[in-house]
């Protein structure tokens, strides 16, 4: 049997087939196609599913289930996407919509960072965690709060959204409306968008040769790889950021007092230059002495369409072992 | 059967004596006596609690137990306050002390917060909620979160700290050594502050006249009071304390969706002036549009001695029934 899971990010769509242990028999990425409807983007989706299928020498048949993750909330009969922003879907029947490319599939609909998260806890960083936070940090930022040992969903079903937790008041407007949301300034489209600047400026960094000059052409990566050559600019970006993700952190941190914290999404693999100063930062900047654990998602990028597909096996009921 | 109930804040020491269905009895206050040993506000306590018995012909004997609520954390072993910034507590052996007061009497030490929202769970505003938030704002701002039913303790036993959440990153330095806290903002603490501002500034407004010209005999009360009778001033300093204030709550409300949202300590008595702005900027706010509940604490003011109280007869283990 084949699972798929499919990660819907604003920048990326991730596409993911796995046996029925939850290996990742292969893999793929495209851009997200801006502009598009949602229908053509399914479409997209199915055609990256079976050129993973094709090139595996598997058959459409072997598909026993997909799961989608998306940034954003999910009605709670889990067929329609009530807002994702970072896509341009509002109220948009995701579930028909896969339905009518995947024919005869079952299909099931997740919160990104709830599928991330529902990786991450029952195969990753998060196994065997009472109370913990989980903060996907790519385009936006979604999360998961773990409490009693299950993913939290909220006092009246809504789930928990770290990304719009309010830290700097006086900031910048936010996708959903608001000011100053960690969304806003902890997001990889902030680090972007500094980037972005920074190449308009004419400035002589590294961010500026990586790009060829070209500030469209700036990405979050081009920033921390910028970081990781020493690049002072780059520096500079990357410690604002960091003071910004760190205060969110703490925010969390102070009023749930989590075992763990666990970072998924794109920036998730930036290593080292992320995790030891963020780990400084989020001591100096809680209320409780006690140092806070801060670690990578274990399955990195992964654990969206690895979790979407996780989903997927457990709704269709199939009896599944994960063994990782 | 007599408990005490104690509420040590960091303006005012209140004082309460129960029967065992936690009926207040007699009850009383007195300024909290800045600059004196933890030894000697223990002694204060007990000629408070000893006016109170005699004044309702009450002995000795009669109490059980007395529970003390204090602004901030106390070691496991219930003992020992670790800190508690505005009452300049800092590793006080509270318990020990008290009892050398209070001779052959069992005493309780409890977190105001946590005693508020355990005098609220029980008989109070959150009576049968599963997922809330409760705050405290006084001098400055405690809280606590319920989750399945009962005060959640945090994930490593350290409870949760709402008025240490970071919202304005680039503001004022809080009493934790941080910047930006909710408690920097929110807390009655500001609103006095600016209200002495407006005094010091030789405004004529209702804040100006209420306090006699003196900006040491403004308090959260003299603005609010301003507020009612309709100053322009007192307005708008009341309307930045609203916004901040309902930051603070979208942050919570958005992490974990809770039920309801109660208001305790001293600004929860402030009425429609308080609550029916802040339920519409609390709404704009979060990322949700369900609307929150937003209510007073039902025992205002009294809910940290009476909880205070409660834990005491808990501790003790004798039998009661909340007719509340």
């Amino acid at each position: 049997m084949i699972y798929v899971g499919i990660d819907i990010g604003g920048t990326n769509i991730k596409t993911g087939i796995f046996d029925s242990d939850f290996n990742i028999i292969s893999k793929t990425s495209c851009p997200f196609p801006k502009g598009q409807t949602s229908e053509r983007i399914c479409e997209i989706i199915r055609e990256e599913t079976m050129k993973l299928m094709r090139e595996s020498g598997k058959d459409y048949d072997e598909i026993a289930a997909a799961g989608a993750a998306v940034p954003g909330s999910i009605d709670s009969a889990g067929e329609v996407v009530i807002n994702a922003h970072n896509l341009g879907f509002n109220n948009t029947p995701l579930k028909k919509q896969l339905s009518d490319c995947f024919t005869g599939k079952t299909i099931v609909l997740e919160n990104d960072a709830d599928a991330a998260a529902f990786a991450e806890l029952k195969a990753g960083a998060l196994k065997g965690v009472k109370t913990g936070v989980f903060l996907t940090i790519g385009t936006g930022i979604g999360g998961s709060l773990i409490i009693g040992g299950e993913i939290f969903r909220g006092g009246r079903g809504n789930g928990a959204e770290p990304g719009h937790i309010i830290i700097d008041y006086y900031g910048e407007k936010c996708t959903c409306g608001n000011v100053g949301c960690a969304e806003s300034v902890c997001s990889a489209t902030w680090l972007k968008k500094q980037g972005m600047k920074l190449v308009k400026s004419g400035s002589d960094s590294l961010v500026y040769v990586k790009s060829g000059g070209d500030p469209e052409k700036v990405s979050a990566k081009t920033v921390i790889d910028s970081v990781k050559s020493g690049d002072t600019s780059a520096i500079r970006i990357f410690n604002e950021y960091l003071e910004y993700l760190a205060s969110a952190a703490a925010s969390i941190a102070n009023l749930i007092d989590p075992e763990i914290i666990v970072i998924g999404g794109g920036i998730s693999s930036a290593g080292d230059i992320l995790y030891i100063p963020l780990r400084i930062k989020v001591n100096e900047k809680t209320f409780f002495d006690e140092e806070y654990t801060i670690l990578p998602a274990l399955m990195g990028n992964d654990a969206g369409m690895t979790g979407a597909a996780m989903k997927a096996a457990e709704i269709t009921g199939d009896r599944y072992e994960i063994q990782k």
